[in-house]
């Protein structure tokens, strides 16, 4: 599978319940939030500038993608789970089921990052991010066209080891 | 990765925290549970009952299990989740990342199952079985010796989808 199917099945809005796992503590968060992912033209005005930004030929680009969300958690009702972010996949010219997933806004820090992606044999979809101080690698596939699951992690980047394990069920809506 | 390998870093003590997400209700809930592998000889009686019962030649076992399990959920703290199953993995000829894996015990339904394994380019192994009224799907991947993660998902057989989804972080505790 390339990334342009995979984007493709992603497009739409998804009910999506989260569990995250904090593992030093053996705690449960639970999350619930409605994500919304559409399509973006690769002329996009925001779409144009992340390639400028991270010195990419917009030429290169496949699928690039919106996505937003709004949630809730059961720690902190009054913290504001919210955001959007443009997602560009540049794939690789000699693998196309590799790539570079530049993002004007990182899941883990709110930085710019650049991730890489693979897609496996068995599509799922697996993206690894380096930031700063952590790593964070992310599993998705679908098991039908209206549900597909996420797996999360963040690792500290001294590699002592993953802090915190989620576990998304998502559900399209529309 | 063959079975061997894959068999060899699950020995020992997990414990382990699952979220299960019931889908059709957008409801969690929460089992902790303490789980133990030990390896099995080939000529256990055991092993060797499970592979008449299964008309299976013996000399094709492959890394023969004991998985116990004894934990508790947040829905119901009187039932009690607690059992032994001994697994016993086929490796196929052809094909020695896929087999068969015979149980005495089934997960979803208590009753003898054979279930089909794969093990993915990256190390994830992946587990089916089919029942009589369902079908589970189990894949199983090691973040690091310490850590593993663990999907399961249960279908119903008639093909109308997916009823309960459950994520798994297992520490290893020796």
């Amino acid at each position: 599978m390339a990334i342009a199917e995979f984007v493709q099945k992603s497009i739409g809005s998804w009910r999506s319940l989260r569990s995250v796992h904090h593992l030093a503590f053996s705690y449960l968060e639970e999350v619930k939030s409605d994500i919304e992912i559409i399509s973006l033209n690769r002329d996009d005005p925001e779409v144009v500038s992340l390639c400028k930004q991270h010195n990419v030929d917009p030429d290169l680009v496949e699928s690039p993608f919106r996505m937003t969300w709004e949630g809730e958690s059961d720690w902190d009702e009054k913290e504001e789970l919210k955001g959007t972010t443009v997602l560009v996949p540049i794939p690789n010219g000699d693998n196309p089921a590799q790539g570079r997933l530049l993002r004007d806004r990182g899941y883990a820090e709110t930085m710019a990052a650049i991730a890489n992606y693979e897609i496996l044999n068995d599509g799922t979809f697996v993206l690894t991010t380096n930031y700063d101080r952590a790593s964070a690698e992310e599993k998705i596939w679908f098991i039908n066209p209206k549900l597909r699951f996420r797996v999360s992690m963040i690792k500290t980047s001294d590699g002592k080891g993953v802090t915190t394990a989620s576990f998304s069920s998502e559900i399209k809506s529309d």
